[in-house]
């Protein structure tokens, strides 16, 4: 039967407008009650733009954002822009060859500075291009032209916020006040600082725009019940999903700590944190059997990073705060990053390292080390949006977790419910 | 004099922001008082977002929705899906040839399921995608893998919705207590029964997003004040809109009640609905002198359906609550389906009906079936999108319908202003 | 280092639900009390929707807009549309030759009548596509089909708003009350008039939708602080924004003084205005020296105007009201103006007026003619652009403005504010 359009409206529902009802401080407590343990979250968790608002002003800008990776600005001058809800913010590498983290918000008449997503500042100024006034790149006013003398320059620098830089990954917080970072020091030294990753490069960024909310994506990124119906290329190198995943991984465990090695197993993820401090969770998984690397094939893709001497068919995961997460094969690294866009669009970036010293076209080819995760994060984003969609229905009921495969999304879940809690 | 883009900004403004105030029962019951008899809507009934999440909750839902014709699901497995605000249904012939409504939602972590909007379904089972649930075409729950012991798998089956087919026509309901069918059912008998549409297929649809209210769609559907100055094509086979109309009209109904004939008029209508029962309304009427089905020609362009046996100058037009028109034509049928979609946005989806043992091609071709509605509808949609703009200025005040051409119309109104006073 | 798609999301968010609270009277006081003078507007002001709607009611529609110039609508017929908000006005020339504005929504069911942005009128008659009502040119119903005999068709003529021609300049008002314009008319002589811009022709139109909220459009309009970081282009030929300016003009002015000539100079803009009738204000300004005209190299580009004897190295600059500017060189005039589409969104329409007589490729050419104007333009889009994104971060402060460069910038926010608060 011949058809010249759809029969039916296929496209994604994404208006917020449908769902008009306020929510208020006590609405939003009586939510909380009446939300069943131990399942998905009620439909207005992942529909309501005021509950959006709270989420972002409440419980994600006080986390600390991992926003890239040092290798990406290592001259001074060098920046690249990191944009959440309504903030830019400028990256760069000052000529004292700190990097600090600059709002990018001219103290003039509140103009964007910079709009090119990364690059050299040459000159080693930040010049507003409205008015032309002039920051130094650590954020001080160098010259506002044409203003009074009675003007006060040291008054009208650029809004630094907190940044820190561990193990070349960068994060910056939003808030005055960050958490603590000192567990998750701990814990990347031990996981990102065997793999090198200091010494890292970055050989390539994608970012996915998930139409779904960001607890959707997040949910779905913890657990491996989906991995089985939906990342066959994943799941014939990777053992979880699979039935023999726990022996094998922890088969892996006993002879590493036979050979004396110190593997990083810790969980100090969601409720788990210690009060004021970020969390910070790790563990080691065994690859599937035969695999040496995430890659088409299950062969390597480029040289071995940091203290690792031999491909022994494990990996390491290891998660810091609710939206950092990040992968350490033997032989390259994953950075992947979740970040709200409104309520039902999250971005996720990924990004790849390498050793530092390992050579494009000889050492590696881009294409083969960010295959596998290219089409998987690709499948991921097909999977939360099909949910996004479901959960808009009237019908739609908090469904049960799978327990034990589905925990982390559990824990996720139940970790989002006491933050918000918090801010009711 | 040359411009390089236009003077004034003639774009459509759907912005529903444009119109913050909002109303609330009193500010409708306030309306609704102010609402002038025998004129059309006041402004906010056409353009307010909280007037249409009424409108879809408290007047549409409630109505049986025609979303397709049998033929499209002959066998055991074929599906297709039916929208309408967040909602998706899987309308789906079952092992055991029965045809049902599944809510489109998994019981587990609620991901929409199926996202083709027709097909088959093989192998007898719905796999949600996501962690690959399995339900039996029934919507019962066959299988979820890995979940503990004591998970419920009867209580997790798909939800299902009332659905009714009546000549080959597919109504389903969106609430739990749908209103009765008996009378539709015996006005379809009388009217798509002489016309085998139980035993007609569906050769074609066309969907128009009209970017307008839906009462402004099915205002300008109902009457025939418009057709002569809007619709040529539509006038050179139709009396409705000329002069003699009435009078060709009556005289064709005298001689067919001469020959015994029983023509099938009734009026259930809008207000005229029983109590608790789905309205429906029928008429007969004459084509234009020497037509004999609506073409672009006159010329017949289908083999005759049911039992119709000559072209004798008239066809039938029916309706079946509010959204729902059909026109037999004595070679044709035709399904017209308004949906709603935002407070802006109406689709129109047609259907197109021929005999089911007609050869396409050589018993009849799509383009000259379809020909005369789809240039109608086209004509329609330009029509209501310009009435929308209209009725967004401040200087808008509701008009006289014209009377008789256009009682329908204000029937139409009048019906609507009942059903959503009874909601404030 | 490869890159498939940017690290950053880059883009423009103008969603205007990121800010939810709501603004009333009370929000509106607040705020009025909390802005810093002699700074840039708080946030809310250039985000808020609720802001907006008042800005749109309380502010705009009040005062008087240049829609464009008598030469658009020379003959019986001839007519334009003009839109802002969500209104559509019809501005015609009727057989009397009197040119009205007619609201472009039919008095039968609300429809917009005509949908072209400009042209003729065949035939005098104005007719409603939908259901042919036909209204004369100066509005009144002339013929309602099928109507009944009770039916008063004196009273569903089209709504007629203010309109007056002054120097060939067309304004319309969208208040039945609106603003006095004899002080507007007594310096559009000393201004237009000089220059002859009642019998010049408008040859050429460029819209530029600017992302930006329209404070932010008209802040940089009237100052020029940004036009040497920005404006190289401008720059080269005007005076304005470089360290000799005002020598330059006291010189030039102090010469025409001494030739008798009269300088029209005069403040009546913003709190200046006398109560209830239009702001204007008109000055006289030096080109750089050795400029004829505002063109790519400074030289004319077409024949002097009106009065105009010679080249004399200075412009008229005047303004009516909030939302329209003019330029009068001696060669060509250039009428700049400002219409709100949405809260963050501004349309500026740039036309291009030359002498009547003057012949197309003979005695100018529209490229060169509107070259340097397109390039400013364009370039003031994006300025304000960057400035729209910059106030809607969190760390956005209201800057200090410039005195006396950015005089204007600041005198038009505290008109601002005074209207503001008076629909408070």
């Amino acid at each position: 039967m011949a058809s010249r359009s759809a029969t039916t409206n296929n496209r994604i529902v994404c208006d917020s407008n449908l769902f008009t009802s306020r929510i208020g401080d006590a609405e939003l407590r009586d939510l909380l009650e009446k939300q069943p343990r131990g399942h998905s979250l009620l439909q207005p968790f992942y529909v309501s733009e005021e509950i959006y608002r709270r989420d972002i002003d409440k419980v994600i800008l006080s986390h600390w954002h991992c926003v890239g990776h040092e290798s990406q600005i290592r001259s001074p001058g060098d920046f690249f822009l990191f944009e959440i809800d309504r903030e830019s913010v400028i990256v760069v590498r000052g000529q004292d060859n700190v990097v600090r983290a600059l709002i990018n918000v001219c103290r003039h008449r509140g103009s964007r500075i910079c709009d090119n997503p990364a690059g050299h500042i040459k000159g080693g100024y930040l010049v507003c291009p409205y008015h032309a006034w002039t920051y130094n790149l650590d954020g001080s006013l160098q010259n506002a032209r044409m203003m009074p003398e009675s003007f006060d320059s040291a008054s009208h620098g650029l809004k630094q916020i907190p940044l820190r830089i561990i193990e070349g990954l960068v994060f910056l917080s939003l808030v005055e006040q960050p958490l603590g970072l000192s567990q998750v020091e701990e814990m990347l030294h031990l996981t990102a600082g065997r793999f090198g990753w200091a010494q890292a490069k970055a050989i390539h960024h994608v970012s996915y725009l998930m139409k779904a909310n960001w607890k959707l994506a997040l949910e779905n990124q913890v657990e491996c019940y989906h991995c089985g119906p939906s990342h066959p290329e994943f799941s014939r190198v990777h053992s979880q999903g699979h039935r023999d995943e726990e022996k094998r991984t922890a088969d892996l465990l006993a002879h590493a700590i036979k050979q004396g090695e110190h593997v990083p197993i810790r969980d100090h993820w969601c409720l788990k944190a210690a009060p004021g401090e970020e969390a910070d969770y790790c563990t080691r998984l065994a690859m599937r059997k035969g695999a040496a690397t995430a890659s088409n094939d299950g062969n390597p893709v480029a040289p071995l990073m940091g203290d690792v001497t031999a491909y022994d068919g494990a990996f390491n995961i290891f998660y810091v705060g609710p939206l950092n997460h990040f992968l350490a094969y033997s032989d390259y690294g994953a950075i992947f990053r979740y970040t709200p866009r409104s309520v039902m669009e999250t971005e996720l970036n990924v990004t790849w390292l390498v050793r530092a010293d390992a050579r494009d076209g000889i050492d590696y080819n881009v294409d083969r080390v960010t295959w596998l995760w290219r089409v998987t994060a690709g499948a991921d984003k097909k999977i939360v949006e099909d949910n996004q969609i479901g959960v808009m229905s009237r019908f739609y009921r908090p469904g049960p977790y799978s327990e034990p495969i589905e925990t982390r999304s559990r824990q996720f879940t139940e970790w989002y419910l006491h933050e918000i809690a918090a801010a009711a």
